[in-house]
């Protein structure tokens, strides 16, 4: 990939920025450091891709977006799901109408593996970590807004429990078209990554299954067996992130636009703050219009 | 099963509860006559059945089964699910520990065939109507209790807006062990009777999944299809019906003792109420100790 | 079902056959007592309904349906996969064209539970045992006919081995449009009782699965986990034999003609001889047209 | 991958085939070529990866591995099954007796997207092009050995079977420890990429599945629509062919010996050749000892 788009590595940093054979940066470093590299970026006139979130706070992200435009290169953040062959699939369904009006869906993010107890002490809320793709994606898909957010969270371990750190969570969601839907996140699904969605009308429900290792199967006494989920975002998501890259090249050759936009990036945040409080203060919260 | 346990149709009503020859009275008719027959039942010594609810509120419920310990005969509220194959192994297995500490259950309630629209707006709550068979179970499965429940309903069609009636409507519980439930329910799933529960848990999780008209799959240059979900409670819960009424049988003939207690017929209908008033009040609504 | 249909059992039986009350007889006794009973029934003007095979011999055959036809009254082989859903569908989609030309079908018995060693050892040829129910369907579905067999046999264990019996035994048959067909036998599938067809075209395919006895999936570190198939014919087939009794009902009646005839019965038995002739001497024998 | 293992393109062949910076070969031309290219290879010190079949006749096959050994450099012929993860994992299963004493396995090869007439018309006869795969694949998973096949074809169109082309076959194959095969093979799956293997045993069953172009199901009122198989073997063995590559470099580095043996590329090209003679002659033809 680097070599075929011109990319580089942190350590040759000085040079690629300035490299008049480049068109575009990627970007995958911490999200504190994104800010410094888009402003680089945006004055060297590149393009820029980078993953959610590109900053923590709405107001950065809106400076952020301006800086890029003023220097007219495009901000890209990359929501993975919108380049899932699957989900694609099942929100160009919902979008044509084919299982009619929407009123509900379920959603399911279960992380695998799941990270240290040290990980999980030392931070990292768990809406703000693991909503973010699948509020995007909803969003996009139902073609909706989230108006309203009740969220509870559990911990699995006593450890946790102290620090009142969750590592379980669920939010319950309302939008502006009146659908309900449901986000049911863990940061540690034993049998391995689990990622789905479904989404219920009154004509019909589309639904985003799981991906396997293999398609093998042993049957004997006791059942059927199956192979595990696939273990991680790196398999599951291989083609969806080759997809992006291809539409990032794209973007930044003026064929089309990025399809994720500044307030599709700064709303998953609202959402996912509104998230926390809701958990932090036991109360419904509503979040303005945009 | 009439001939087989000494039953008798509502017009043979006089005779048969004075009848000799009988042990025990299934009651099929609406909630709002169970509470004669019950009576009538226990007075004549005849253990009896009937389907959910028992009545409609606790104090009638109370009232009912105190009756019954009077004449000393089993009062016995039929869930189906406790006697469904697919549910009972999924509960044993929670029960059992095989996937470990529970944090999450996700249930769905799809009805089929949905109802007139007549039905609809001549009332009948979706909490009270289609709640009830999930909660008892999930408080079963996991052996423990609903504390809180958040509610929220959306109606697929003008007519159902005009009139604040739901036929949509989505619950989220807490339990008292720390769980987060999710009940999603609509009066009509338009590919058929859709009854799915999963239970997650910090090394696994169980899943109850449908059953299918049949197993014939096309496969053709769209993709596979496989046949409709089973198209109603009838079909899919056949068996369970069977299981259920011979524990009936094997209750009244002093075999073994009814599963469902009075206090969970009780905590059913307070869910119920409580996702009503959550609903109707947009707030969060907590369920006193029982 | 006795009750229903006026029937009674073998220890009743001078009576019922000359009954006036009774218009059909379902004989379920050995095979080798088929004839005496189907006599007796036609003598007394009564419908017959007979589990497969109706008699060992293609003679022996013709002459009972002979004696039937004599006496006006039906004699009904009965062949459930014509009366089970899932096959049936299966084999509509087919006369339909909706899968275009057929070219191939491959099948699979494997029976379950698995017999005693003993029974084994005292005979039964596994052609003659397994293979009528789907040489009869398949010749149904793709309304052809069996042209030539050619047939293995494995064991399983040392001592059928020394006996030269085989628990084990596919075939593989041409027909006169075309098709190639597969079908192999077990005598004893250790998941359960295995029953598939698939049956290839041009345009697609269709396949008829198994049932499980759950929809139960369990998900730990190892995979999934779901239920062993259903363990035999009577819960795999049930609705099939109830089906089948009420088509023998209607047939009885004059309300419909009975599905299978003289000559479908006798040809599933000559393609069982062909097959055990071939397994003796290993050649590919052919079957006579009809 | 080439220029991670040093390779190129037949434009650089003459420079190529002496460079001192290539280690192995990877040849992709058409069958007739290989020797040419093997022999070229061998006598510059270079282990070569071919796919197969390594020549069309045993003895040229024989020479081209004699040629290898002289020169010392490994020969390596593909069979991307050996390294796909499905079937490598039930190869695994059965090797380690998880599933008991193999009695019977029935293979599905199903090519996708299917050839123009054009290409059937001008030859290429359907045992070479597609058995080799999986008759490869099930002598290694059983380690056993063909020893009789019989076959038959049919052809789907007018024009095919004007000129005597069959572009559906079917091979039925006994092996030396008495397992029976069937192989049941097309040109064209209308439906995708169709290639599964099941081998039964007295304990069980393991099974080999498809893989699927996305995950998404759509529910409506006529059942469940799932998406196509995936279109072809550059998508289906993807991983399998990486995996290939990445053996092929350790065999060449000395790290590893390749897999498939001088004795498994004669045989899978003896067994297309009796199951060709088969369809030819009717007959069951049996294969020599190796």
């Amino acid at each position: 990939m680097l070599s075929q788009f011109g990319g580089g590595t942190k350590t040759e940093e000085t040079n690629s920025l300035n490299s008049t054979t480049l068109d575009g940066l990627v970007i995958a470093v911490p999200t504190s450091s994104h800010g410094d590299y888009i402003k680089k970026a945006a004055k060297n006139g590149l393009g820029v891709f980078v993953e959610k979130p590109v900053a923590e706070s709405p107001e950065e992200i809106e400076e952020l977006y301006h800086v890029c435009e003023q220097h007219q290169v495009p901000l890209c953040c990359g929501f993975q799901r919108r380049f899932d062959k699957s989900y694609a699939q099942a929100a160009q369904h919902v979008q044509q109408g084919s299982i009619g009006k929407v009123s509900n869906a379920n959603i399911f993010f279960g992380d695998s593996p799941g990270p240290s107890l040290e990980f999980l002490l030392e931070g990292g809320n768990i809406f703000y970590d693991l909503s973010c793709h699948d509020v995007d994606f909803i969003r996009w898909a139902l073609n909706d807004e989230i108006e309203s957010v009740y969220a509870c969270g559990t911990s699995s371990r006593e450890e946790l429990t102290e620090c009142n750190i969750q590592d379980n969570a669920t939010m319950m969601m309302t939008t502006a078209k009146g659908s309900i839907i449901t986000l049911t996140m863990s940061r540690r699904a034993a049998y391995g990554y689990d990622q789905r969605c479904e989404i219920f009308a009154d004509q019909g429900k589309v639904n985003v299954g799981n991906e396997f290792e293999t398609t093998t199967i042993i049957s004997d006494e006791h059942g059927d067996h199956s192979s595990r989920l696939k273990n991680s975002f790196d398999t599951r998501f291989r083609d969806a992130f080759t997809n992006e890259i291809n539409a990032f090249a794209d973007t930044v050759m003026g064929k089309a636009p990025w399809p994720v936009k500044k307030e599709d990036v700064i709303r998953v945040q609202q959402v996912a703050a509104a998230a926390k409080k809701s958990l932090e203060t036991n109360q419904i919260v509503y979040i303005g219009k945009r």
